[in-house]
């Protein structure tokens, strides 16, 4: 189905990344497992994939949003608990392999639909990043996976994470658009609940495997604040008659 | 010649881009011509793209930089100066006629050859520009000419203009890597000097047509300060081991 109406009002797409445009838990659970193979130490990669991200990156950015902690990059507080949990996991590692395994996150691989999709999209829209990782991270994850973006958008831009109201309206301001006219693209329904309170037009692009085969899901999203909901960024470029 | 020696050392190519990587003085004079067609109005276009860039860019941005006026961004008080030269030039406009003949700065012409030599960089650097005009024209101009920046870097990001210190070191931080492993590329000595003493590498990349074919050109380049002298970006590709 063609929504042309709602895809000849938007100029711009705007997208979440981690989970939403690149599989963070498989890239670091793969970059895991490889570095096992060469020091020959055994670690439950999912397991130490799945707390980086909760501890390392959710309840870090919680605390600097409570204010109880001062802002600082993602890299730089997702080195900090790295270097908390090598040990932790038992793991012996050399300088430059810690930096390598810290630099998994500028490495994440897109989703199998992601640059097909984003390809078309470009075609029509300015499509963007809108994201909490930092520039060089999403610049260097664009340049790793083939993302197209016409421009990278991040929370170091604005020194605030999503979804405080900062982040959404900086896609407006900078791109140079009214934010109705603006879409936010995420896998996660919170994120795009936030940006409709700033009067952004939302997709959701369903990522089931973000948190693996079992992992928890999203729950089905509230119509009157979701404009577009598609299986992949195929689907959604189908859907925006991109 | 092929330097490899610096093309190895440097990670990341920002660009000036009015008059480095677009023609400014021909697209504008270009669409006043277009627009003198369609209304029968005669005007001394390359006067008026002269003055626009002159006193609505040059001399605002001194004034911005001297404390002399507030901060804004490129479009907002190059369309202020284009709404005095209009009348002053016999000029009757409808608003669209005003709103287009306002956006060309959105849609500048490259250099003939930026697309090809900005392509083959991009393989072996990360390229972004580091431009005085907002984000929004320099995404828009992007789109228009086809010039596949891994980053928009903008003076709208830091709401400083080059040759504040500011806008050098915003390069650096943004893209996560230290001041002597980016290269600033311009065809305006006094920016390239400028970037100099923030530690960046330096190419001066010659425009003689400018200020079209009679203007002012640029001086010879002090090579104590600059890397690399190259014709086109082809050249600088090439020069670059790109």
């Amino acid at each position: 189905m063609t929504d042309s109406g709602i895809g000849n009002e938007v100029k711009a797409l705007v997208f979440d990344t981690f989970g939403t445009v690149v599989d963070w838990r498989s890239s670091v659970v793969k970059a895991g497992e490889k570095l096992s193979r060469e020091t020959g130490q055994t670690v439950d990669w999912p397991t130490f994939a799945e707390e980086w991200r909760r501890k390392g990156y959710h309840e870090q950015i919680a605390k600097i949003r409570a204010g109880e902690a001062p802002y600082e990059t993602t890299d730089v507080f997702m080195r900090h608990k790295l270097e908390e949990m090598v040990p932790k996991y038992g793991l012996k590692l050399t300088d430059d392999q810690l930096e390598w395994l810290h630099k998994v996150w500028h490495r994440l691989d897109p989703w199998p639909d992601a640059v097909e999709g984003l390809t078309r999209l470009k075609k029509k829209f300015v499509i963007a990043t809108l994201s909490n990782g930092n520039v060089a991270l999403l610049v260097n994850m664009a340049k790793h996976g083939g993302l197209p973006w016409d421009m990278v958008l991040s929370a170091e831009l604005v020194e605030k994470f999503k979804p405080e109201p900062e982040m959404y309206q900086s896609a407006g301001r900078l791109l140079g658009l009214p934010m109705n006219q603006v879409m936010m693209t995420a896998a996660h329904l919170r994120d795009l609940y936030a940006s409709r309170e700033h009067n952004m037009r939302t997709a959701f692009v369903r990522r089931p495997l973000e948190w693996g085969k079992d992992g928890p899901q999203e729950g089905e999203p509230d119509r009157q604040k979701i404009d577009v909901v598609a299986n992949s960024f195929v689907e959604l470029a189908e859907q925006l008659g991109a």
